[in-house]
């Protein structure tokens, strides 16, 4: 990991007009590798969420009609799970995806990556999660995801400069 | 078919604060039938759609997890792909999907479709539709969809008046 990376910002806005956010971060990757950490539950696990949980997936199978499923647990023994379907992945280009937390069963986001080419080895990725109500976006920012986010793309940024991604 | 069962209408309102259509319909059928209609490949076939469009399931794995394809065809040889992922199936109460038109590859909608029991054999269907975009569901409403879904709900009334449902 060099300085450099963490210039690196994550930038996180709530569109105005209709109940999505919006998260944007580029990366000193090839888009094929920022595509292939998302889509590797060997490189998933490794970067996913902040540094102070631990993941664990039961199921990822990150395809067209593939489904997804995995625990966050912390150092107390607490687990927070998540699951989805993907509704199509298209190599290191984009992920759509369906996203439910298990503590708000009747919640469901549709969250869009696309995984942009900057050249010079560089990634731009772009990230939305929309909702049906502006009540459950605006409590999902408040939530404190954002702390979450930008340290797992931390995470990612530093297993993009190893070997493992 | 009787004539009363014509008399449930097909309910269809853009929300006005979201970009997304909700869709009400109730039918002389206990909930759990109605459900089963939803999921079983050879009972959706008979009824989903327009009666002009013949329909062809190529998957349709109506699960947690799973995911579907089919084509409706026209008498003059085109045809109509669609696609989705199954987010949630709740047996007799939910259903959540994404869907997918192949002659707009980059659209997608989360549906959600709720199944309530009336009592007295009755059911209430709320489906909504979700979109990023307000343009983007005026578009879909405007495309003329209400006369499909009106037939298909039609359709459906008499495959579960019938032996088949």
């Amino acid at each position: 990991m060099t300085a450099a990376q963490h210039t690196n910002t994550t930038e996180i806005v709530s569109d105005p007009d209709v109940p999505l956010v919006r998260i944007t971060r580029e990366f000193d990757a090839p888009h094929e590798r920022v595509f292939r950490a998302h889509t590797d539950p060997e490189l998933v696990v490794q970067w996913l969420g902040p540094r102070r949980l631990v993941m664990t997936v039961e199921h990822f199978d990150c395809r067209t009609g593939g489904s997804y499923r995995y625990l966050h647990a912390d150092d107390e023994g607490n687990q927070f799970g998540f699951y989805g379907c993907f509704h199509e992945v298209r190599p290191a280009e984009l992920i759509v995806q369906t996203f439910t937390f298990d503590g708000a069963p009747d919640g469901v986001a549709l969250e869009k990556l696309v995984f942009e080419d900057l050249g010079n080895g560089r990634t731009r990725l772009t990230g939305t999660s929309l909702v049906d109500s502006f009540a459950d976006r605006d409590a999902f920012v408040a939530s404190g995801m954002e702390d979450g986010v930008r340290e797992g793309y931390e995470r990612l940024d530093e297993l993009l400069a190893g070997a493992g991604g």
